[in-house]
């Protein structure tokens, strides 16, 4: 998407250098700036400390990660540890795993003198079929976004609620939730977007806005807690949200808050969506309610705020009192009963195992 | 409650000037600091700017700050027009109206030269009545919270959840949901609160925290968006939350965020409370998901946090891209069918109108 007109995609490589292209999302939305990064460690840190965050972008950051490993040392030993240590990064994005696996493979199947290149070449694809993906996740969703805006009272727009950040800064383009948003604002639709801040992290605040501001697209930011009672007044038509890892059984893991705002969908009759592509499902798991492990991430990304002084700089402020400790559970899982269906690139299916193997019979095991 | 081993109400008045004494609760957790109000104005104000806040409080200042304005100019246009001024600081505690209506009429009733020493004694006796409804509010609940310790494995705290702030910050002492957990632990049980952070303005962060470590009681810390997930996987026994104006039918209208809770108590099965003095119910409001007007409050409490930066001053910061702008409704409205009862000083009730009047049959009209 664009940035002051000209556009970014990101995560990409330089075409000259074993060099990994990211923006330090924890800048944004007041610095818009670029990170380098040359060496798997710095991509593993990278991923860890969220300068890139969202499932699908994670995902292709770590392909593009293990192309530096290789540049650097083209050993299987050095490679494999390097896909170890990616791995760990981040416990959740099961987009992370799947993408590590896929390029493995054809990587180690090459000669050493041959893998930097062959790593290059697969991080690339993966990038670009993700942007594929995305996009018709977009077309997908605007479809559906069609059907709600008919429903519509003219010269209204049509109300959605997103949670944290699913748009082109969590993918390398495009974004999943936010992508039937661009795709149906480009085709004309009136729309209205409620951003919610998303804490501890704020990505709702500093990056969905960001978006959205930046492609022009009417918005407003809410407190988490608005969601409810905006549902419960009619002043939303339909909420959609990305996903870090979705069940077999249609349970949607998602950033922490996303099942309150199901909830209070299921409560009013307001269809609840989550925006996915295929490597955001994670076949393996059954249930995701009672087996995905939740990251339980660093009191201090809630007792601490950081912001924009009157001065200009970067801030971090204390918001709790010294000696009060906070616990921080990164993700939730929305029992699939409360998902009305998955937007997924090859088409929106009900959030359960049936339909979901309908959709992608080439994953049945 | 104690702050340092010394006991402070939240309102007092100086026996020997009309001055009403306030905590500026803007400045907590990091400053302790009373400021003095002398006129009605400055009381207005520090309502209205949230130096004080919580239903009950609202109240108590509120009646203080009529004593003030009777001491200036003990005529009735003066005193009428002093009320009105304070009903307008704050438009949902109904409280404000509740405490006006109450000592505006014994005032009135005495001649010129009685009326300012009559506002002192009926300003006295308010803050006295919510201080022993209170303390009886605590016991009720205290009672409510032995039958679920008595469920507990041995050596298990009961985990109580709360949202935003009704403790003695928010009353003239004990609070109205805290009561409860402060007896109770008075009384040996142990227990361990969840506090929700309570966006925008906090409170749960800055107040509830401040308070609970004030009195030693284990509690953690958590963003708005977890106690769904928390609840899901039995990390939460009850949920006791206090109430800024509830319906004849039951309909509890508490902080933002508070519907959300109630939507998340009820799909795990877990019970969810809210307590309050009488005087949080609006009789004459029949329907309160309905007829509740939401009080909508500045954007810039939503796009601007302010917390202690490292040289220990209290700082604002940006956390939003400017150009974005948000909505801040400060309230929402549970419905009763998703609350398990309602703690007053008489003892709990359901959450519905029956229920209600056969416990306050006085106020049935």
């Amino acid at each position: 998407m664009k940035v002051q007109g000209k556009h970014f995609r990101s995560v990409w490589l330089d075409s000259d250098s074993p060099t990994v292209n990211v923006i330090d999302q924890r800048r944004l939305p007041f610095f818009f700036e670029i990170q380098r990064l040359t060496t798997v460690a710095e991509t593993a840190a990278a991923i860890s400390n969220m300068l890139v965050r969202g499932a699908p972008l994670i995902g292709a950051t770590a392909a593009c990660g293990l192309f530096l490993a290789a540049s650097n040392d083209s050993s299987e030993e050095y490679i494999q540890s390097s896909a170890q240590l990616l791995l760990k990064a981040r416990p959740t994005a099961v987009n992370l795993r799947w993408a590590l696996n896929r390029i493995l493979p054809p990587i180690l199947a090459v000669p050493h003198a041959e893998r930097a290149s062959v790593a290059r070449s697969e991080a690339e694809t993966l990038c670009e079929e993700d942007i594929a993906t995305n996009s018709r996740i977009g077309e997908n969703g605007t479809a559906l976004l069609e059907k709600i805006y008919q429903t519509k009272p003219v010269g209204q727009p049509i109300n959605i609620l997103t949670h944290c950040n699913a748009g082109w800064l969590a993918t390398v383009d495009w974004g999943t939730a936010l992508a039937p948003i661009y795709k149906a604002h480009d085709a004309g639709f009136d729309l209205h977007v409620w951003v919610d801040e998303t804490r501890p992290r704020n990505q709702g605040a500093s990056l969905t806005a960001w978006e959205l501001q930046a492609h022009n697209i009417p918005h407003t930011i809410i407190a988490d807690n608005a969601g409810g009672h905006l549902m419960q007044r009619g002043h939303v038509d339909v909420c959609i949200v990305g996903s870090d890892r979705t069940a077999r059984n249609g349970d949607v893991c998602n950033k922490i808050g996303t099942y309150l705002k199901a909830l209070a969908a299921h409560h009013n009759g307001i269809p609840f969506y989550a925006a996915m592509p295929s490597s955001t499902i994670d076949w393996a798991c059954k249930d995701g309610k009672n087996d995905i492990v939740i990251e339980e991430r660093e009191p201090d990304e809630l007792l601490f705020v950081t912001g924009l002084s009157e001065k200009g700089q970067l801030t971090n402020i204390r918001v709790a009192p010294p000696g009060s400790n906070a616990a921080n559970p990164a993700f939730d899982v929305t029992p699939h009963e409360l998902v009305t269906g998955i937007i997924t690139d090859r088409g929106i299916c009900e959030a359960e195992e049936q339909s979901l193997l309908a959709m992608y019979p080439d994953y049945d095991q």
